[in-house]
């Protein structure tokens, strides 16, 4: 549907940003809020999607992320690796035909491990198709779910998804140590010490450190939050980079530089693109490829 | 102080037992209760402790455990590794001298990690002068937080703690995956199926592919949580284990079988100890060394 304007709809779990896309790829207008699928009751997306159009334009509307999940407005199936621009084109989910649509997520099997993405395709491929990165990478795109994505000729050639920034986040809530973790994490010397320690592996060790510091007095009260992210972040890079990997980053910057960090300690090189111009360039390359 | 009768007190967190011990070193009577340390309020320890001896005895008594730390009935500083019975006992915390001591905890520390124990330590005696494990012999007590200690000559040399068990807890009390983790845990197939997929060293993308694994119907809904427990029991003992290490095991028979099975999977030997047996003669051991 080349050469017409149209609603470019990131829906998540929380949030939702909603973009006006223009003939020629450009942004007209956007929009964020909180209104995200656990926000919305079953069978208040339609309305949802009406107010959306009175305030944006009444134009066809192109939406992607949780919104397509069992939780969402309709389930649209997961494709397969290797998947492309036109496997996501032609495996939409459509609530109208040429007028409202859900781009399906992808899935990875083999044997012994599945994964899942819903939404961070787009981003990936629009990575790629507007020259971010090149259409052979390995893109990571951090946050409760961290995402790494092998790109082979431009397509999703495989991925894993590590729950780093869950864990952190239950850390943090719940467990012994989370009354330690109240300062801000900054990738500096605790941060960078955590990406060090998680060298050995030992992960379930290192945490239960961060209380016995506390309790003999080793190291300060209230400062572990950048060790334990350091940890994390550590631990999940470590399994996927090597050293002279070049990973593209796809997050905010205040991730995006942790990341950065903790893949240089690596040996790796990162960069950080923006992730809302990878999203705008990849839902707009779907909906240029739609018969 | 040989040839006495003695009360010894497994004070823990949430739980207590007591034990009388005869001069003989045999157990007369013991009980147990959930007067650990959080149930009882500061200034309380004395009346529980007066309470104790009028139920079992009205004898000299030795308590172990949390009731040494600071939120308990007072702090017995921690004695530095090597640690053997008669630096516990020189280190002996007198609430009454003679009458009402509380045996210290142990701490190692090396450059970039420290360690603490409370009350493990008395275990870890026992099992050595009891002769249900060698001087020299790695030492495992799985748990909330699993300790493993090498000990050397009789003595608590290093030792190592892991928050296996509270990250198995706040998985499935508050993770995306909890509620696939509802089946008791086993060691059958998919206990020893983690245990296989920790060796890669991707713990936090192997937790992720439970939930991949679920939405995309790869495996049933409910019985992750043998999974998951041997994904993270496997990640502990891969820390600890080498092929042909024999452990030595102080547990409760459901939790030592776990650790068994993940051991033998890495190529290491277990043996199961009476956890209960090792505290007695341990803490008797203690109560002999006293000047």
């Amino acid at each position: 549907m080349r050469g017409q304007s149209f609603l470019a709809v990131d829906w998540g779990t929380t949030n939702r940003r909603v973009y006006r896309v223009g003939p020629d790829g450009a942004v007209e207008d956007t929009q964020r809020d909180d209104r995200g699928v656990l926000a919305i009751a079953a069978g208040g997306f339609e309305a949802e999607a009406n107010a959306l159009r009175a305030r944006m334009g009444d134009l066809p509307m192109l939406c992607a992320g949780m919104v397509g999940s069992n939780r969402g407005w309709a389930e649209a199936p997961y494709v397969p690796c290797p998947a492309g621009v036109e496997d996501l084109a032609a495996s939409l989910h459509w609530i109208e035909p040429g007028r409202t649509g859900i781009i399906p997520g992808v899935k990875w099997h083999d044997e012994g491990r599945s994964d899942v993405m819903r939404g961070e395709e787009v981003q990936l491929q629009g990575a790629v198709l507007s020259g971010l990165a090149p259409a052979g990478a390995l893109l990571c795109q951090p946050g409760t779910h961290c995402k790494w994505a092998w790109m082979e000729g431009g397509r999703i050639s495989r991925f894993a998804t590590a729950m780093t920034g869950e864990i952190f986040a239950l850390l943090k809530a719940h467990s012994l140590i989370g009354a330690q973790m109240t300062n801000a994490v900054t990738p500096g010397d605790e941060f960078l010490r955590g990406v060090a320690d998680a060298a050995d592996g030992a992960l379930l060790t290192r945490l239960f450190g961060v209380r016995a510091a506390f309790v003999t007095g080793a190291s300060g009260g209230q400062d572990a939050a950048s060790y334990v992210s350091g940890l994390l972040i550590g631990s999940d890079v470590r399994s996927q980079v090597k050293d002279g990997t070049t990973v593209h980053i796809l997050a905010d910057p205040s991730l995006g530089v942790l990341y950065s960090a903790a893949i240089a300690a690596m040996g790796g090189k990162a960069m950080i693109l923006d992730s809302h111009v990878a999203f705008v360039a990849g839902i707009t390359h779907i909906w240029r490829s739609i018969a």
